[in-house]
């Protein structure tokens, strides 16, 4: 009889997003009629630039050919990939990476999902709460966590709440972790950390010897160009800290899969005997073993959102997103609702009105106002009472589901 | 202190082909006049087939417009693909496969190196020897198995030998094991299992209430159409095997990347108190919270695999490198080499001359005659002594290796 994972029984009734398009497509079957506005899953909307159309063309027409075809990638990348990230995402902001400290993937929730496998089977880990529901399953999968609670948190997990309190930015625990996740700006509550709450975070990783895995998916979104955008900006964060970028955010790619993770060879975990271990040795091996090259097509349509014309052409995108998120801030705020985020992040954070739990208030968003947003509590016990909505859409619907909210909920 | 997975510890110095890859750059460098011809790395060298690049290059550009503009892929795979697979893959040889089995992915490589997660901790697992070392690898990542021996055998695993008694097809394990990997058509051995040989293994999978991990990525080189392509044509299949294929292989992908797993919903596993859990569930739930879909432009290239154009032009491509086998076996023959596989396979596996060691033959092949080949050894205890010659290449290169090797070696 083959025995069964059964951390996997541990998981709540279902994750999050397939929960949402399950009740929201219940909801559409119901009524056929109703033009329902997807503000829910964090999903890009405009199609992508034609400077990276173009670049994935024309390594399309390449792999027809003789001479041009390619087979298996490199195993962390091409260089002409690795060049381009090294130069406009780090060395343009003052941060000098190795080239072989860079990773290429094919999804930060991947790369996240999967960064855990190199910890120890008990290691103790920190997230912030609410809180991208992976970094906290994936744990729970491998076995690091005890049962759920009624509110949906772990036993072994220690949640720093983000609360209107704090700005939605938690300080570092006290009680010593071995393992945090952050992410900045903050899925799903817009809020970024700045500069002096970085360092906090660095100095207490390297006081506590903890490892950091920090989630940039967002870095794009950063309005305020004294905002640090990598943690490496950090002195120190080269001992504790592990990043994570992706271009599904910044240049439409949620269907066209490609990311990077930095591991920087001075981060180091330890044994049972307490040697030190570089943890980018592992990392590069559990790559070498389990993955097997991002697809050189889009390889080349992730470099090409470096050329003059890609970065011309995704920071206009970026800008129409977070032009939506501002209208989305205005909008609610002047219907009554509380909002948060918005401003380096193409999510808005919002209070549910009347004290309603957030998934009553998905279920009567969508029925009265036919708009999808994501329920807070599926973020975390802390995210309860509140929902996300995203900037992912075109201005007209989110002028039109502003507007149904508006009606729906004036009071 | 973050604690290490002590598990990557035990792993050999290098994943197989890695190491190979650092030899060959050695060599290259200390020898920059030679013309290393690669039959190493089991890599397709023809360009993509027109049918591919044109639906390729179409769906990018179709990427590039607000009404064909795709964000994340279902979870699963898209509809268009996934009825291909079915029709093309399971249908046209009498299997009907719901289309909620299919996993659409983007690699069987890490389809067989993830599927491990859903079973238990200290699940015993057999492979057969020599073996595709990620099933192995991953295992041990996992805590599966103890130390290696000095012949890289893991303490705590059922190795299978296949040798040239039972033709590179060892016969169901004795002791009882809860999991099973099975590779037909063999990389690397090339050997085929027969009907009679799965439906011997299907039926010690029932007795034993086993689950088989069938990978089938090269079932397009399989030449008898008597022979099964698909475990699930053994009837009983259904309650124990989960099968894998992949596009790499039969349609040049291993540089675009798309391969799929199938898990009927019959098939199960247990919990410690006895219930029976399916399979399915599990898997699914790993593919929805660590996998984000492959990309839009290359599920569109998949599906064009199976359009006539795209059946017509792949089957000459398997063609061409069949009859690169076929030289292969034929002119190693002719130089006194003890040649298997190759016939159902595009791989060749080969005895080394005079009881050498598999990497000792390596060095000298390289050195020798400037070809690369797989050192048998790499792929497990039981391949000491033989070498695995791949008939990716072009007809010129392989007839050039050919010539090589029989003047280095003429007996």
């Amino acid at each position: 009889m083959a025995r069964i994972n059964e951390n996997y029984r541990k998981l709540q009734a279902g994750y999050l997003f397939p929960e949402i398009g399950r009740r929201v497509r219940a909801f559409a079957e119901a009524n056929p009629q109703a033009k329902v506005i997807r503000l829910g899953i964090g999903d890009v909307t405009l199609p992508l630039a034609p400077a990276i159309v173009e670049a994935m063309r024309d390594a399309t027409i390449e792999m027809g050919t003789a001479s041009g075809f390619r087979g298996y990638a490199p195993d962390n990348g091409y260089d002409f990939l690795v060049e381009a990230i090294r130069e406009h995402d780090y060395r343009a902001r003052g941060v000098e990476i190795p080239a072989d400290e860079v990773f290429v993937s094919d999804g930060s929730k991947q790369d996240s999902a999967n960064i855990q496998e190199i910890f120890g089977g008990s290691s103790s880990f920190a997230v912030t709460d609410p809180v991208y529901p992976v970094y906290v399953d994936t744990n729970v999968m491998a076995g690091r966590t005890g049962a759920a609670d009624a509110q949906g948190r772990y036993a072994g997990v220690t949640y720093l709440p983000g609360t209107e309190q704090n700005g939605f930015v938690p300080e570092p625990p006290a009680a010593p972790v071995e393992i945090a996740y952050l992410c900045s700006p903050n899925n799903p509550t817009g809020a970024v950390m700045t500069r002096a709450q970085l360092e906090a975070w660095v100095a207490w990783a390297r006081r506590a010897d903890a490892v950091l895995i920090f989630d940039a998916a967002y870095d794009a979104f950063i309005s305020d160009p004294a905002l640090p955008r990598s943690i490496y900006e950090i002195p120190g964060a080269r001992e504790c800290a592990i990043e994570m970028r992706s271009f599904s955010k910044r240049a439409g790619f949620t269907g066209v899969r490609c990311a990077y993770t930095v591991i920087p060879k001075e981060v180091t975990g330890t044994t049972a005997s307490g040697e030190r271990v570089p943890l980018h040795g592992l990392w590069s091996r559990r790559h070498a073993t389990k993955f097997n090259g991002v697809p050189y097509v889009i390889q080349r349509a992730a470099a090409a959102v470096y050329t003059p014309e890609g970065r011309k052409q995704t920071a206009e995108q970026v800008a129409y997103y977070m032009a939506n998120a501002q209208a989305i801030r205005r909008g609610l705020g002047t219907a009554g609702f509380r909002c948060f985020g918005g401003e380096h992040a193409p999510y808005v954070w919002v209070r549910t009105p009347n004290g309603r739990s957030s998934w009553d208030f998905f279920d009567q968003l969508l029925g009265q106002a036919h708009v999808v947003c994501t329920p807070g509590s599926g973020f975390g016990a802390a995210g309860e009472g509140y929902f996300r909505i995203s900037a992912f859409n075109s201005r007209e619907n989110v002028d039109e589901a502003i507007a149904r909210i508006a009606r729906a909920f004036r009071s």
